[in-house]
């Protein structure tokens, strides 16, 4: 760890913003892909959309892991290193659960033509989308209103994914009287609800690397 | 972070123990909450005791929020950052489960006159009554031999916590044949069973802060 | 805190190795007997098994403790501080799952001549025992590339993991048709499935410590 000393300076902190960039990017590709999965009624059509996720997934774990490398390698880091092991931890647990999410409609031969599973990944959609404009800010931290409109947009989007889970799983258990479907389809909203809680903890991140650092 | 630096001589640390000790005592309004509900068969009733947890609920998300933004700010802290944010992170925990425990009751519409639940809730509030005792120790760290007695007394409870949980599942699955309403008992029950080993999180953090500053 | 810069130049970091040695020696233990208990059909012979097995997760309690106390009182650790955090968790959550896996045969009295299960229980075997070399080679770090070959084990362990889990879940929603024994089941291979993931999460921290450090 003292060899760290050395390098005090020879900065090298700009690579964790490109890293962040890259890896939230890569979110809203995943994002975009689950909304066309969720209204693909062709099993092998989402078949080919899954695979192309599978591999951004893949992506998003390299950038983790090459995050978590130069986190061991910098002294100098520009934001508190538990927060940027947080951020990347969340950025990751987004992509994860993006990614097992669809996979579990095509094993489970799901349906997806369901309001509650089209509905949470909009909303997903606009919490990602909302994570990458904050990520993006981050670079300068000047404008510090943008990103908080941002976190403000991901826990709204996070409280509509609670409302929309609350009435699928309220809907599932009045009406689904196949109890192996009903018990697929509540891991499928269970998955879906925990990538918005994945987002706020990202926003939670954010909004903390803010409040120190603008 | 060298800006933390500047601080070193204006420590503030007194802070987080007044913080810690605001969440856990929240903890123990909301375990006292959660008994009231588990006893009361109104539910109208339920739903204001309800709302009343959701309100100290986001008291709670508001303190940690609170202790992690400061942990951002000081450079001196009374203990290790790693077990104030362990700490903070378990009190928020207890505090999420207790909560959405009490939630699910009147949201699946189960009927609390059960032994399991009663027992577990009885036993939840006994934890936390003995988080909240540790917390208020940590102050000034004297009383060695009564912050020790408390986390006895939180495993003993997360061990009595772990015999109820088992119990009551090992009876769901023998005699309830209705499986929805076992699927959501069984949601009820690990949702409990949680409580308890997140207060037991909260008494090996305090554990180690003592071993390694009493 | 800074009392800790009063031991720096009475570094004890040796205490790190022998620590996780033992804890991931007690592993490749449990990981054996958890192969027995999918293999005996006995109940009661099950059951003495699995009571040895609770003492061995004991033990790896105590250790897991210990090294956090270590990490505690040592100012001078060998790799970085969150390095060994994340390492003796991941090393405890192994312990954790194997054990609760054993457990739930025996209490949901689940036939363990099932496949799916006996596989992946040589699977974690296989993980275990490649966790467990990897760990004795983080004490001098010269044979990097034998480390990495543990890695790419675990890593593969996992796929495979993954793969009979899978293929369990979706045999057992196909032919299941006792309901209860299905939502039991399901959660035997979650469980057993998670042994893996952890087994993984041990194996990211080794490589990126290699990273770091070789």
């Amino acid at each position: 760890m003292l060899s760290g000393i050395l390098k005090f300076f020879l900065p090298k902190d700009k690579i964790f913003y490109t890293l962040f960039e890259n890896a939230s990017a890569n979110l809203e590709s995943l994002a975009e892909k689950l909304v066309l999965v969720v209204h693909e009624s062709d099993f092998n059509k989402r078949g080919e959309i899954i695979k192309q996720m599978e591999e951004l997934e893949h992506q998003n774990d390299v950038l983790t892991h090459t995050i978590f490398v130069e986190l061991g390698k910098n002294f100098i880091t520009p934001f508190d290193r538990e927060d940027i092991h947080s951020l990347a931890t969340a950025l990751d647990d987004i992509a994860d659960y993006i990614y097992a999410s669809a996979k579990k409609i095509n094993f489970y031969k799901i349906n997806p033509d369901d309001q509650g599973v089209q509905k949470m990944a909009v909303v997903i959609k606009d919490a990602v989308l909302a994570v990458n404009s904050a990520v993006i800010e981050l670079r300068n931290l000047k404008n510090t209103q943008k990103i908080i409109d941002c976190v403000v947009r991901i826990n709204s989007a996070e409280n509509q994914g609670d409302d929309i889970f609350d009435l699928s799983i309220d809907r599932l258990f009045e009406h689904e009287s196949d109890i192996k479907l009903l018990i697929k389809k509540r891991e499928l909203y269970q998955s879906l609800e925990i990538v918005t809680d994945k987002c706020e903890d990202a926003g939670n991140v954010i909004e903390s690397i803010v409040v120190k650092y603008a």
